[in-house]
């Protein structure tokens, strides 16, 4: 940490920032320059925040060195994370991209299994679907809560598919997790402090959303809080920023995936249908996702959107998704890459109709 | 609703889109334009979204006439609300405007009584100050918790002032209704739903703090949350949004304030110390905001915000936020309002040290 | 048009919006709803703005219903438009997607020589290099001026490789477009309508960035300003806009590229040196930015980035350079295009050093 | 300037950073850390921009310890600038408030000189006026142009009220000098740098208004090019800034005054009409500009907003100017401060209807 003078500090500003920090067991290397002096501080400095010398006589401001998430970075660990869901029937983050595909909502029994069985022939090999749900209007579809678990749950039976929905409160982390082989915790709890922690302390795998004002460093240190609670099967996700454009439902900040995977050994998920909000942008936005070296897609398939209880703007139909998968295999090819295909998936489980 | 049909829309789109919106039970109004039809949406709209439309073959967009927040609205209770603290201790809402102060943190006991007295004495009349903390890093410090509350109430016990306090977690909810007069719920949680619903069902007032990227349209949904719950005793906080601007920590978005009490009854509240995010801004924007039209404000003041555990970056002191309340003794008169002194407080507590 | 009027607006107030409608020689359909009533406007509303009715008496706000831009839109023009570029030398819009490269500033002759020849070599058909810079300083590099111009004429001479430049004033006009196949407008100017007018009204090929806090419809409104003054040679660059986010320079807006396809004719371009800002993001990002749609790529190359007078975080090494055009065919042929090779450049030329 | 390098730099390239420093003149201060090593640089750094070290082999990024203006900043001069306008028949960034007034765009002779009487019986001591207007529509009115600026000189022939307008091209400062007293450079333009450079080199009065993505940081460097130039008489206006909010249209940043009172020697303008962009606003945004330190207001009057040529939305009525008038004067009591009154102003002019 470099502690910044301002331009007319004395001397005994200066010694009380040195002392502060030899408080802490900290070296201190004072600078004084033509206009100001500088202190720079050396050690461990994990218990020292910023906010010690902010606000100190004489102390312009501090500027940081380090990051203050080290679990989740590069530097930590410099390989890439493989994280095996469903026992191992599909691994995310190696060189095969996954593809997890659903309606927004779990609407009933039938709709799921169905559409599962569709996604799956289409080339998906995760089940996605809401039972809860998160909206913006007190007077909007909530979700079928426990029942669309179970609904979830028959159609893996059925298809063999793992399953991926969303958790929103700490108490619902036991239930979800023993439906779901990956929790997701939406934009809007990214920095639920209290769930982050909860889903920590299990050990399905989780994928976190990046709240939509979120930084991509606040994502990292939202990572750090699942990582340093234990469980490391974290994967992070792309799902649009809010920005002053309004074409676009949310702004989609592909960079995002370029920016993580420098400074995160964690899988990469893109998110086009909430990061665009847009059906017709889906397709572009999802190759061009693969093309910037995401690890996984998360797309919203609805047999009739028309129809769906929510989000049906931004899903694809099923002739959509079976013509994107077609694209997304050329272009996995053009970056070395493969899609993880249904057909291994089901050799381990074992069911399922053929293909 | 309007729903705007694409140019080469046909016949049997604009049909379909009649008598879909006949299933709802309203009336239609297709009006046939040179280049374009749009169909007029007239009744209860209630329980018809605009994506019941927006993916409709021939359909361009869909526009909204009506919000979607009611009881919150200017246009269901047109003079303002006032709001009873404290069994009417306090009021917020009326021309006597209230002042909250205190640490960010809760720190100890001695420190939460020692400010309680001094903000006091400088004018304010409730107390605020964090039990349980939301912290961007998870090496940072995340509160005293249930300890925090006792603290508190010993500080109002001694003083007579009213106790606003944060509630981050559904399942806090009653705990911490036991001890506080006010419950804040943090910008991060502004669409915590089931945060919302639970202080909707209890009947201490709650103050809605915007979120960071939380539209103003949003908040008022967010409160129509609560309010639909039962709980009228609402007011909003405007709190800074994220914007480009590096220089202040948020955007302190006071324009928040008009717009707010134009589209709603509830009162509204300003926090310049989060909404800058820097010390020597707070004194001018506190001063602006209660020249804009707000009802209260809520001020972070720390006896020595070098040693603050949390956000002394954005801490007054004691001394600043004395000479703070005299100019907005100033403010408020040339805006034909009042501060609301603690003298009247203290007859209503029956207790405390004498001014 | 609708014409929104507030819920308790009189019969009066309707009649004067009618009235108003109908001197502009406007139908006008009233629809009488249980809370408002709304004005729709049909026919010819070239002449009628909506400052027109927002400020009437009684009148909520207007809605729009059709863009205000004309010749540059889909609706106008179905098919993609083709750019000829320095006599078809180049094409831009078709299906070959093309590449620009070079560096930021033209810094010597023999520089811009040299790298013109490497790029080139690598599968660049068009030059980049600034001759005016616009810079946020006073203190910093402002550009060879019109010596930076003969520079790049030379450059095309030896390698036959079309030239884009920046014209930054409307004066500088004739002179740039004596020397530049495409005339580049910055960021900075996308709104300066006296420029816009005067690219106009020439015939070189215009490149229009879009600002960086432009929204997609504003970027299509100021290619209307070009347009309509009679010149139709006009291509839309993305170069990324300013967000919360600070871990790119820019926010890469790829989401531009669909829209923009969906809603106009014009050749969309995309930049992501100056869209991320960071040299490793760059490659990721072209790659994305063809698979997204993008019609040609804009990209900074210097062969000695350290010591580059300008944005030589951004810039790409030839090495680099060399790579990404290997991996960018790979893309291409995933979506059923090509890159534009120099081969047939060379023929056209006939001149330049044996590749 | 502190140069951090990266965990795995070698001595080698901590010695590269040393040498190339050396080579500016300037010193260099290397510290060992654990995991990193930083080198801080002292002495003139002038000529030394961060892109020197920023691609070096082995650095991470450089850190800023002082800013990029010198000329417009406090620490050059301590004490608040006061311009004179008109020779001194105002003046502007002393003790009393400036409010300038007037219509968006000069329509006509004689609606122009109704105003400026207008304006000036309710308390304005400068006219505003738009004789060249940049409008985001090719099919907009773009305003008068030089017949504009014979009307506002009639104007203030008339009334004795000192005129502002807007220049809009390098070109037009020579013409827009003669017939203005302020020169007004729009927010389209603040990184015009061939216009800043035109008018730092004349010595009228200048007002520079924030750029609608514009930071506090660029703002006052644009305002560097100005008076580097010779010019020293520049004001600084905030006029609303492009963030994720649609409730208003822009969002006003407030805080810019005091960030910017703590920054600059230079008055600062606040402009609630294009700020807020909505008439209803307006006066309690004023209030609250005048409450958080603005040295002058900048407001659009219109005596028939409904008629308005442009911007109507945002202009307010004669009577509700007159009323807004007499609450900023209880306002700038309340902070110490006074509005500069016509009567003065006629004085000096010697001239114009008794008040």
């Amino acid at each position: 940490m470099i502690v910044v003078m301002k331009p007319g500090a004395t001397a005994a500003d200066i010694g009380a920032v040195i002392r502060k920090a030899e408080t802490f067991g900290v070296q201190t290397h004072p600078i004084y320059g033509e206009n100001r002096t500088v202190v720079a501080l050396v050690g461990d400095l994990t218990g020292l925040t910023r906010e010690v010398f902010d606000q100190m006589e004489g102390v312009s401001h501090t500027l940081r060195i380090q990051e203050p998430y080290k679990l989740a970075s590069r530097t930590a660990r410099p390989e890439n994370s493989v994280i095996d869901v469903a026992g191992g029937r599909v691994r995310i983050g190696g060189s095969a991209v996954v593809v997890m595909a659903g309606p927004c909502s779990v609407e009933d029994r039938q709709q799921i299994i169905d559409i599962a069985y569709a996604v799956r022939e289409a080339g998906a090999t995760v089940l996605r679907g809401g039972a809860f749900k998160p909206r913006t209007s007190p007077y909007d579809f909530q979700g079928l809560g426990a029942r669309g678990l179970e609904y979830l749950a028959e159609a893996r039976e059925a298809t063999g598919l793992p399953v991926i929905t969303e958790v929103m409160r700490e108490e619902q982390v036991a239930l979800v997790a023993e439906y779901a082989d990956i929790l997701q915790i939406g934009a809007r709890n990214m920095q639920n402090y209290g769930l982050l922690h909860a889903v920590g302390k299990q050990s399905k795998p989780v994928m976190l959303k990046r709240g939509i004002s979120g930084t991509i460093r606040e994502l990292l240190m939202c990572a750090e809080y699942i990582v340093s609670n234990g469980n490391y099967n974290v994967m992070l996700c792309e799902r649009g920023i809010r920005t002053y454009e309004t074409a676009t439902r949310n702004t989609f900040d592909l960079n995002a995936v370029p920016v993580l995977k420098g400074q995160t050994h964690l899988p990469i998920v893109a998110d086009p249908s909430h990061g665009t909000g847009l059906r017709e942008l889906v397709p572009a936005m999802s190759r061009a996702a693969l093309a910037a070296g995401a690890d996984a897609l998360i797309l919203e398939v609805h047999p009739d959107p028309d129809t769906a209880v929510s989000d049906g703007r931004q899903s694809l139909t099923l002739e959509e998704f079976s013509a994107l998968m077609k694209s997304l295999r050329r272009i996995a090819q053009a970056v070395d890459r493969t899609i993880w295909e249904p057909a291994g998936l089901l050799d381990a489980a074992g069911k399922g109709r053929t293909l």
